[in-house]
């Protein structure tokens, strides 16, 4: 059941995002075009999903939800792009496709991934909502993609690559709540948000969406070790080879394991007072620690 | 009259900006010292005093215009970072300070400029106005800072450079109203959205607004032709090194003074109906386009 909603919102949110996109054939083109190449046709919109899944959870239809799921999608490509330029993880290969940089070049990445996060606002400040809506939307995005969030924990990344024997598991469980975890907590405040729920559902939901994050990257870190480039759609192995601080490198691969079991425990206890009408969200956990690529 | 009020405005958006951006001493401090450098001790800060000289005029207190004063400036420090990046403009040397890449490094100057993007849209869903004024100022800044506006415009400036002798004026024109005007003419709206204005004076405003930020764009030019780097605080000279289109290369010298003198009256007129209000605002139009840095 919930498989099959997933379907038909990952079928939504590629033609929401094709129509927020600008056109490849209107000028600048090569930025349009990076645009595109960077957002469309790929990669499991996670994100979105999490949106949609939150949102109807507490009422509110997907029309409404179009606006902000998009949005966070937009935030996520435009990291994703910003993080494989050479001077950051210098990265070719991303979602099974060329890096922008290496099908663009280096400027145009560096715009587009800057275009697509100015996007991301202009599409909130849209929404279909009442204007309450839309600040407390527009507030949240913001600061989970700042340097208290997503650009935050890049940095800490980029601080941590090389010294992966000293750090320890709170610094970098700190690295990943912001790196990762800040925009898929926010993917799931901002479907809450549009559905106008009040603030301990919030803080329930931030219960559930952090341990989603911490599991998600657990089992990213779990994939590198154990994955292969092709189902990836990215180079495996290469924390190791840049000396990344990991969960499997700090506490072992059984360890990890185990606390992926341990966050699975958290997610459902979180959700359970919501019912059956947290079920897609509950699923959407559930994968995010279980996945294969 | 307006000096004094634009030496005053400079110093309450130094403190503005300081109080806005994340502490140096807080981690992660490299990112945190990055977005500081970029942003702090310097500039003319032409956009924040356009942002106070139009929300003043139209009866907006300063308080009011503190948090889209500093969005403006926090968008063009972060677009001044990224262009100067070495895949970019490749400048060393930025209001006579080493560039952000040059001082710390090219990942932390990507992260740091768009975590000052981010901190733009959070400043604003913060500001002590009204749900519908947030809303439509966010959306004014979204709009001009992306692919339809400044992003855009640096992307046909890439496009532009080395094919200066096959520009026709026009387009040299629609690369500058996105690269810096859409920027200056936000600047001007959110000052008047803070204060409610009506659509007819908006449209007025945008007529002085844009003749402002094509005047801005020809004395730039000329400046880099006249100009020395000192005095600049930039390296003068570089637009004819790099074969890039300026109004000077395509229509002259001559022809461009003028085109600066027709523009003052532009703006002059656009202003006219709003009498001694907008004196500041007619004050900053006219520095705009005889300025010597």
């Amino acid at each position: 059941m919930p498989e099959s909603a997933f379907a038909a919102w990952r079928v939504r949110i590629e033609a929401v995002l094709e129509r927020a996109l600008p056109l490849p054939e209107h000028s600048p083109r090569r930025l349009h075009g990076a645009m595109r190449h960077a957002v469309l046709d790929g990669g499991k919109r996670m994100r979105p999903l999490l949106v949609y899944a939150a949102g109807t959870a507490f009422g509110a239809s997907e029309t409404v939800l179009d606006a902000p799921a998009a949005a966070v999608e937009l935030i996520h490509a435009y990291s994703l792009v910003h993080d494989d330029l050479p001077a950051m993880d210098d990265d070719s290969l991303r979602r099974g496709k060329p890096t922008v940089h290496v099908a663009f070049d280096e400027a145009t990445a560096i715009l587009a991934g800057d275009a697509l996060q100015s996007l991301a606002f202009e599409l909130l400040a849209d929404a279909p909502v009442n204007d309450a809506r839309r600040v407390a939307m527009l507030r949240e995005l913001a600061i989970a993609a700042g340097a208290a969030g997503m650009c935050g924990g890049q940095a800490l990344d980029i601080d941590a690559t090389g010294n992966a024997a000293t750090m320890a598991v709170p610094e970098l469980q700190r690295l990943h709540a912001l790196k990762t975890g800040a925009l898929l907590r926010a993917s799931v405040r901002l479907g809450a948000l549009a559905a106008g729920v009040e603030a301990d559902t919030l803080q329930r939901l931030d219960r559930f969406a952090d341990a989603l994050g911490l599991g998600f990257q657990i089992r990213d870190d779990l994939l590198d070790v154990e994955g292969d480039s092709a189902a990836l759609g990215k180079t495996a192995g290469k924390d190791a080879a840049q000396d990344k601080a990991t969960f499997p490198a700090l506490i072992g691969l059984a360890a990890s394991r185990a606390r992926l079991d341990e966050l699975a425990v958290v997610m459902r206890e979180a959700l359970a007072p919501f019912g059956d009408a947290a079920a897609r969200l509950d699923a959407l956990g559930h994968r995010a620690i279980d996945r294969s690529h």
